[in-house]
């Protein structure tokens, strides 16, 4: 790589293939490459991506020249591949453009490059009730940064794991999640307490059962990681249980399409209030991402409003919230397992549902302390740590 | 109202109309009003809806009954209306659910209730260079309530308010966002300085003009209100600009549809990158609700990646790109003022873009801070405020 044409990033684009040629036609060029992949890249793109030091300001990297400044029909004056492989455009003003081909290469926009970039996506791996919890261990967590990002990994893909060897000190969820990012505080504080209450603001706070749900489905956008953190569990039941909320989306998605479509596209509103707050969101149950994949599950039977949708649909509506919740009941996507103290949950809450069972307050006590951070913070976190 | 059927929830249900007669269908009952509405109401919605004290708990006022606990074809054995014009139901297992009508009308979802509904969604007024920004006082807004939630009606609607008489104490920008709620923290922090450094992680932080622009269109929810507030303000330059996102979306529909269906169509990428974080996210300029509405405005030249479309699309994307940005440069649109120490703005983020004239360091001191909160808060504010 040339760091004659850097390119506004921190990321390095290694040279995999060198430009052959470059052929120009009326509002693009084309760049031929050694492999024989033909790559256009339009006049106006390559305007606007100019990497140098006057549409570029080199100390935030972030641009400072505007496309709209220049007219609809510019055309270079002159392209011209030089000998470390960069294009070198002229533009009619006197200006200069040179690219770095590895960053052109990545950033090509050709059918073949866009599938090569699509491929590269991180996939979710689905998992039912034989999943092994992916185990890590606090101390290396907190010391050794290739182990953070192989926990941050696993958080991304599999969307639950466990960490062990946790001091048990009220606070210390917070050492941890901040290896990551700053927390995301919500109307419930930064770090709540998961404890039975007598004047409870909400049904996790109580001893209740509590069926499988995402948290503050309340909320516009769903904190992405939740962070259950055990103090103390001296009481009787209160087992944790987890579902792949995509998982279950998949198989609803294959044995009840009729089903799928109506969580995707109805809105439910889902409520939190109490007398210094009142949430509410309007949304369907599943979301899609832009390619049809499922993205997010927002659910939680306690915090639903009454279902409003015209009569016609009701019984739609009905019918896929039941078997979605029924699905998620089946052993075939359930684990369960009772945390100890000096464990803790991590977990994706817009993917994967978690449940409690009742405990029995009178046979000991029960503490556990949680708290979010945002799936943008972790997906950052990674992308600094395979820097 | 009859307390004796209270529903789980802080409002409060007037009877506007009482029930006349119910009628049973095979699915469902049709609730006739005193004014001639028909209300039918599923027998599951019913059930699901129980208000009892084993169905809701009462401190928490969430549900802990599930309706997928009910066999799929449930029917009442019996459905009255008692002398208080409450429903009363009767139902196979000996459970007995009692609806306030106040509440069933609130909820009732026949094509008229709905219609009614949706027409009482407060709407954005619309603005453009002519606006009267609405001006609101600081100590009044302190101590107020009343005035504090008109002044919060106004950023729902209007998206750009102004508060004067605001310490100049670095920091006391908290005190008033925290009348509303706690704050959005964000990379940048809790509060941030809008000063010109030397080592600016981001054009905000230097003496640039800045183009319009939304807050952190590179994380997956942008923030919902941005206040700034002026400490120090020594400098030549540095006035700020302001369009209403929604009236320039607005315009394009009706002027250029195909600009405005690319933009709520064709993902862009928004990075924001320095050596401790990479931040990315992948979003259409404008999304519109499920009405048809826009929502929402995502925008920043200078927070942008490279476009990245198909070959096809590309032509496209650029055409409406810079027509959307040519017209937010249209004095039609364009309110510009000067902020003057211990005055603040607070606007909508996702709604309002804002940008800044370049000014003069070598003239004076410039000196802001600026904080968010969601819209999620503001919203659950001001439904606390109305109760």
């Amino acid at each position: 790589m040339t760091t004659a044409a850097a390119v506004a990033d921190f990321r390095t684009y290694p040279l995999i293939c060198a430009p052959s040629g470059v052929q120009s036609l009326a509002d693009r060029i084309n760049l031929e490459w050694a492999d024989g992949r033909i790559s256009p890249f339009h006049h106006l793109w390559l305007r606007d991506n100019c990497p140098c030091d006057r549409c570029v300001y080199s100390v935030t990297r972030e641009q400072v020249f505007e496309i709209v400044d220049t007219p609809d029909d510019l055309k270079p004056t002159a392209t011209h591949i030089d000998n470390d492989g960069c294009l070198l455009i002229d533009w009619p003003d006197g200006h200069h453009s040179r690219f770095d081909p590895g960053w052109l290469r990545a950033h090509a926009y050709d059918d073949v490059s866009r599938a090569e970039r699509l491929a590269g996506i991180p996939q979710s791996h689905l998992w039912r009730s034989d999943l092994q919890i992916p185990v890590f261990e606090y101390t290396v967590l907190m010391n050794d940064n290739s182990a953070l990002l192989q926990w941050l990994l696993a958080v991304r893909d599999i969307g639950l794991t466990q960490v062990r060897g946790v001091p048990t000190d009220p606070g210390s969820l917070k050492l941890i999640a901040q290896r990551i990012s700053f927390i995301r505080e919500s109307n419930f504080g930064v770090l709540f307490n998961v404890q039975s209450k007598a004047d409870a603001d909400s049904n996790a706070y109580t001893a209740f059962n509590l069926p499988l749900h995402t948290d503050l489905p309340t909320r516009e956008l769903q904190p992405g990681l939740q962070f259950l953190h055990c103090l103390v569990n001296d009481a009787e039941g209160g087992e944790s249980i987890f579902v792949d909320g995509f998982a279950i989306a998949d198989a609803l998605r294959s044995e009840d399409p009729k089903a799928f479509q109506a969580l995707c596209e109805i809105p439910v509103e889902f409520r939190n209030k109490d007398r210094h707050s009142d949430y509410r969101c309007l949304a369907p149950i599943i979301a899609l991402d832009a390619l049809g994949r499922v993205a997010e599950i927002r659910m939680a039977n306690f915090l639903r409003g009454a279902f409003d949708t015209s009569v016609e649909q009701m019984p739609r509506l009905y019918r896929a919230y039941r078997r979605f919740i029924a699905m998620s009941r089946e052993s075939r996507f359930r684990v369960m397992h009772r945390l100890n103290p000096g464990e803790l949950w991590c977990f994706d809450n817009r993917r994967t549902l978690h449940a409690r069972n009742a405990f029995d307050p009178a046979t000991g006590a029960r503490h556990f302390q949680g708290c979010y951070i945002d799936r943008d913070e972790l997906l950052s976190r990674i992308l600094v740590l395979q820097r």
